[in-house]
């Protein structure tokens, strides 16, 4: 059973949705959110792309602003590419309470902190 | 493996949350939340309440915004009573995208929509 309808999403049935580039291309699937608990946004999409069937797949945390949801393609669409998510500051092991590392990624994507 | 940390919780983890009352007693668990995809904020939290072991528990969602996270609880607080969840507005079975039933609850748990 699926509660998404219309404009939104269960957070269920997030993980697996696509995400596409601007030509089209797959890039990755979500496999799921990081919520500010405090304001209630969505702060991050953890992606994860490359890989085969799961395997050697990587994750990766990116900016929830940098995806736009496309109801007609039936998944999200970015202007980040590939090469972009390869060569992101590599993240540490505490990454989602390490606003340094936070700091470098939006300022690497060009998306305003989710944090101001 | 969770990636909840600091004030980030991750959507994989969200399910199972407890939600307390302001006089500290146990209203229900957070079963999934509702995002709203184009703005990114999350709209609902769908809270499982009453039963025993999973048994007769019901499903309500309620206004994201009426959920307040209490780092030392450990789980979310929250305004609404048993008596209220009780009261509100019968959901049709297409809620989530019924914005007439949506307006409806907002405006009995006397929260601002998130739509607007």
């Amino acid at each position: 059973m699926t509660d998404t309808t219309g404009t939104l999403v269960s957070s269920a049935d997030v993980n697996g949705t696509a995400v596409y580039g601007r030509d089209g291309s797959n890039v990755g699937t979500i496999d799921h959110l990081m919520i500010d608990k405090v304001s209630g946004n969505v702060a991050y999409a953890v992606m994860g792309f490359g890989g085969f069937l799961g395997l050697g797949e990587e994750h990766m945390p990116i900016p929830w602003d940098a995806l736009t949801y496309d109801v007609s393609a039936g998944g999200f669409v970015t202007d980040i590419t590939e090469a972009q998510l390869t060569g992101a500051p590599a993240r540490s092991e505490n990454w989602a309470g390490d606003r340094e590392w936070e700091t470098r990624t939006f300022e690497y994507y060009g998306i305003a902190p989710y944090w101001i």
